[in-house]
């Protein structure tokens, strides 16, 4: 009869020492298939233990697969094919690339730590975990709670003057998901456009999702219209209140002109991408497209990545009264992707005033950031050989630099000194342009390092200027 | 000159006021295009009020496009185009349908409030905020956060026995959202295969994204593999531990089958989705179909929605090491859709021990529901008419009635109770088949509304047969 050990049994309980000898025994063809095992009682006793251990140990063999039983008859081996000879290849994937450090970071849409409302945020997690315990459980629609699309109907009413309905509008967790979304609803045959330069991730995620994504070369006021035009697009990607990188503010009459081009054809839509339009620092937001929009070709897309946390990662997009039918129909069947838990304590962060205090104090803060760095560049010794562009709206302003210096010259003397910037040249999809102009976003500084991180970028500039 | 009256300027500031008013002028005509405008300060002379009101009004017209400035010669109207005299329909959309009430619901996966572990939560939560600011605000990789990443590789390790690097980890905004992403990672132009019947959501998320999607029958041990051979498919999403609806657990024997399958074709892959693994109430958890599998082709997929809280969108997904890199290469310029603060929360709740202790708990709750249900089933008066089948795994079983009824009159019988079941028959994308058996999943019955819900699930049977 079969005999096992149970003398190297480890941590585990007798029926599992007892099931995995047996299993291994199949495996391995000491067991020949269709044999029969010994019978539950004698088998126990041959081993010295209980009729229950084999029992658990024949159950789970049972329930695996590795054995049958046969009425009357008792239990016996099952024939399985080999395993796949084949072996995957074993090394390992190269490990994950090592967060690189920054001195200075102009690139990175982090937050500090010191601007995200910590405490506020605590208490108003803890006040709904303890009161909305039933809310939390019960799922939201695809689009999102109630109570979120609600207070952010009010606050673009109240902050961006937009009469929007919160049925129109639907979160989900980054605005690069809500992209991969709108390919789902728009369509994949659908000819997607983006600004030349631009902000390369939209277009990313539009091929990825299987579409064909078109750029529209700007001149001074946005995207050329005869270009989108002969473009073939039906889908149009902006940023129309601050373009990225540019700075450009697209004016009214651009925007009128892109709202007939949109009327002029069936499926033509706009994907307003308002990213960062609370931080214009003088005078009056400027107003959204989708507010001016009596075409329903509008689709209004905003985050709090760059007003609360990057990383928590939730965004929202409004859309035209006859896409929300389409919407439920096409992608109703999608749970929401933002945790409950996060969207009702941001409902309560905006319904509660925190959000618009939040913003206040952002706005100061980046309105103090900004003269200081603007100050500290002017008194530098480069002052002469740079010009500040741009700098009146958003998180991130342009500087041209009025020397013989490359763009790949001014990165690697940034990078040798662990200074993160970009060109404006390297948002070109097709052949770059604007070169010699750094993109200054001034986001992710610290107040404590932005006046060593603001000399840093002077001295990569001095350095490049000086090779040249 | 143009006069406007500050009587009726509300609560605007003086400057938005005349802004306003004069921004209206310009899009009705009654100030032409290239028309000149007031200088400042004589304007602000006639207007009676300051000349910075007149300034910042200006320049927050200048700044959207509806005048335009020449050097010493003043400020003057632009040439605006009409606004698009297309009107969207404007009925709203039809409001979302309110939330079904149901007295007691066998379908839903939403976890009773009861069965959160909130406090726990709650506590680490905090902790994570005032301890994890710097590492809250820094973006992980596309992979989600490296202490989730190993948390859950030390779990598959103890709890399911699977060797797993973290790097192999993909976290997402649940298991639908990562079904998104494999269509982008494995491709649009491979064929995906369900199993006949199934959760119907993966073969919609794959349709909707853009791939064929195979429907493959299935025998007593899962999915037939000469079907499978016939059917063309790449890619087979299956749940061989426990499969929803029929409640089949594949032995090994086909397991190893499907592994050759896969071995012989390059490109073929098997999404193992071992969605409630963790509640099998008799006996060691079933072996996943990864851990035995040597030729790296089977991508294995879990989510927290069933074990912690459907609501909070967490799923992950093991890639064989291969993967890893296309997956870095192909879509690690995405962010990941999890919040940070949760993922921290979670890698805690993981790594302290609280997770391994919540769900004995919720084993032991789940294993008393049952055994109550079964027994209040057995004793009541439709007993003889009924057999329970495929009890022993998960949180859902089978309710077969032996009366000549139809599914129809069963489903409208419990709709009449407001008692919200499913049957086997609507899982089949195709001709349906296996009739008169009813889906009772007790994941979301309360323990106190238990025995009330079952007299209600026996009742819509009863009268089913009743009418028959």
């Amino acid at each position: 009869m079969l005999t096992y050990s149970f003398e190297t049994i480890g941590s585990c309980s007798m029926y599992e020492h007892l099931y995995r000898c047996i299993q291994e025994d199949i495996r391995s063809g000491r067991l020949k298939a269709n044999e029969k095992l010994p019978s539950k009682r004698s088998f126990a006793r041959h081993l010295g233990v209980s009729v229950i251990t084999v029992e658990n140990a024949y159950a789970q063999l049972l329930a695996e697969g590795y054995i049958y039983s046969l009425p009357k008859r008792g239990f016996f081996v099952e024939a399985l094919p080999p395993a796949p000879s084949v072996q995957a290849p074993c090394e390992s994937a190269a490990p994950a690339e090592p967060t690189q450090h920054w001195n200075a970071d102009f690139v990175t849409n982090q937050i500090p730590p010191e601007n995200f409302p910590f405490s506020t945020w605590t208490k108003l997690l803890r006040n709904v975990l303890s009161q909305e315990g039933k809310n939390l459980m019960q799922a939201p629609s695809a689009q999102g709670c109630r109570e979120l699309q609600s207070a952010i109907a009010h606050h673009l009413y109240a902050f961006r003057g937009m009469q929007v309905q919160p049925e129109q509008i639907v979160i989900g967790a980054g605005t690069e998901y809500l992209c991969g979304l709108l390919v789902q609803l728009l369509g994949r045959d659908a000819v997607y456009a983006v600004e030349e330069p631009c902000y390369q991730k939209p277009a990313k995620i539009y091929e990825t999702c299987g579409a064909a994504c078109v750029s529209i070369p700007m001149d001074k006021d946005g995207v050329r219209l005869d270009a989108l035009e002969a473009s073939g697009a039906d889908i149009l990607h902006l940023s129309p209140s601050h373009h990225f990188p540019t700075g450009i503010v697209m004016p009214v009459s651009r925007r009128l002109q892109l709202l007939h081009w949109c009327a002029q054809k069936q499926g033509r839509y706009i994907l307003e991408d308002d990213y960062d339009c609370e931080f214009r620092t003088n005078g009056k937001p400027i107003p959204t497209l989708q507010s001016i929009d009596t075409t329903g070709r509008v689709i209004y897309i905003n985050t709090f990545s760059k007003t609360l946390a990057s990383t928590m990662r939730i965004s929202y997009m409004v859309l035209p009264m006859p896409l929300v039918d389409a919407f439920r129909d096409k992608l109703g069947f999608y749970a929401c992707t933002v945790s409950t838990f996060e969207q009702l304590a941001l409902a309560e962060f905006i319904q509660g005033g925190y959000f618009e205090k939040h913003l206040n104090r952002m706005r100061n803060h980046y309105r103090t950031q900004k003269s200081a760095i603007l100050t500290q560049l002017s008194e530098s010794a480069i002052a002469p050989k740079i010009s500040v562009l741009m700098e009146k709206e958003g998180l991130h302003f342009l500087l041209k630099v009025h020397a013989p210096v490359s763009d790949e010259a001014l990165l690697r003397c940034a990078a040798d000194r662990e200074v993160r910037i970009s060109c404006v040249s390297q948002y070109y999809r097709g052949t770059p342009s604007c070169p010699r102009t750094i993109v200054v976003n001034y986001a992710g500084l610290s107040t404590e390092h932005r006046e060593e991180a603001i000399a840093l970028l002077i001295d990569s500039i001095a350095a490049a200027i000086a090779q040249a």
